[in-house]
């Protein structure tokens, strides 16, 4: 639990959870999401000046495996750590813990990549510095 | 309730549900800016063309009232008519009624304006035919 | 600016914000209610174990003046107070501000009431309280 | 292509599309689960009272390939079928295809289990049936 590059405090808000009184499914990737994007740009990645100029990070692939759910007035955490899955080819590791129990809720892995607006392959440099 | 200018069907997602076993508030929006955007479709207005050439057609003010929630399962439709407010600024007027036995769920009203990347007033011109 | 009675900070999530870059209108009630619900936790109201029992919160009108749009990155806050709207109806008076330059984003007007599972009004006694 | 148990009709929404003018990540999961939803409301399995007694659908495991993304005013639908996972576990396996050309848009796979109130895995009678 410890040997991650970035961790995201957040907060359930209720709006978030569905019939079931728990976090809907699908918002999990949004916590993730902002995590990703939050870590990026601590390292100087911005995803939405990136879209901006036509390059995209782009999901291929997303694993979720739910543990445990969250519920109205839980706080948690996100933890985030990086892979290389191929040359232009990265991935998302993430885990999200509740507080202060840090009971495991959900593990994530999202393979990304990057390409310009010709939908060619263009990673930006500082993340090609995070693989050399 | 049949002088619309455009009508819309919707079905209740279960993930729009919340805490309290009914459509989140929030969601109401989500309804009525679809059923614009399909409205404005249908006379020529393409939303996110126009916002790709950066004019932006902004809501300016909301008021939705609430009559009766919405629950998994219900069907209900949409109904949309505009009003000129000012030169350059028009309201949506919308209704959601339940299937089939057509209670009012919500009246709302949008007042919205078009501007172009400058921030100045730009009608797009099928929107502006309307109010001639 | 300086009279509420509660105060949150949030910062815009990329995937809040839609084709114009900005955030969607309709998220701008999650904020708000998000918002309504920690000032109510925070006096002892629990939105989520209310709903439980079958004692809903419940919102009958709202009014969202558009003031100027979030956009990704922006870091923000939500000011709220209250005023009593009738015997059984309140209003929660909010409005969003970014930072750091305190710009005014959103007024918003949230008339609400409390009703058991009979649909009979029923306000939490905490709210009773603030109404003496 | 064809050997679904259950197609569903859609129609890209603008408040689902996000800074990238495409729609977020976290919408594909909202399109399958109401794709499930009405698929088990089709064979008399209904979520929401499930829901209510306190029987919960739960997914254990999401795997989400992003293959094409989907643009505003893109019609789409999604097909599912259904696997035998273990005796209380089953995956639901969805893809999405556009409207008109059935452009591969993305294969999903949910595997869920369903429980009561106790934690007790209870699969409703209608699914045990499906895996006789």
């Amino acid at each position: 639990m410890n040997d991650y590059l970035f961790k995201l405090d957040f907060k359930v808000r209720d709006y978030e959870c569905d019939l079931q009184g728990i976090v809907n499914n699908s918002v999990y990737q949004n916590y993730l999401e902002h995590t990703r994007h939050e870590y990026l740009k601590s390292i100087g990645v911005d995803f939405a000046a990136l879209a901006a100029e036509n390059v995209n990070l782009i999901a291929v692939r997303v694993e979720l495996d739910y543990k445990h759910p969250l519920r109205s007035g839980d706080a948690f955490w996100v933890g985030l750590t990086m892979e290389k899955v191929s040359r232009i080819r990265f991935a998302f590791v993430q885990e999200i813990y509740r507080y202060p129990d840090n009971l495991l809720i959900l593990n994530g892995r999202t393979i990304a990549t990057a390409m310009n607006e010709k939908g060619r392959p263009m990673l930006p440099k500082q993340l090609t510095g995070f693989f050399v």
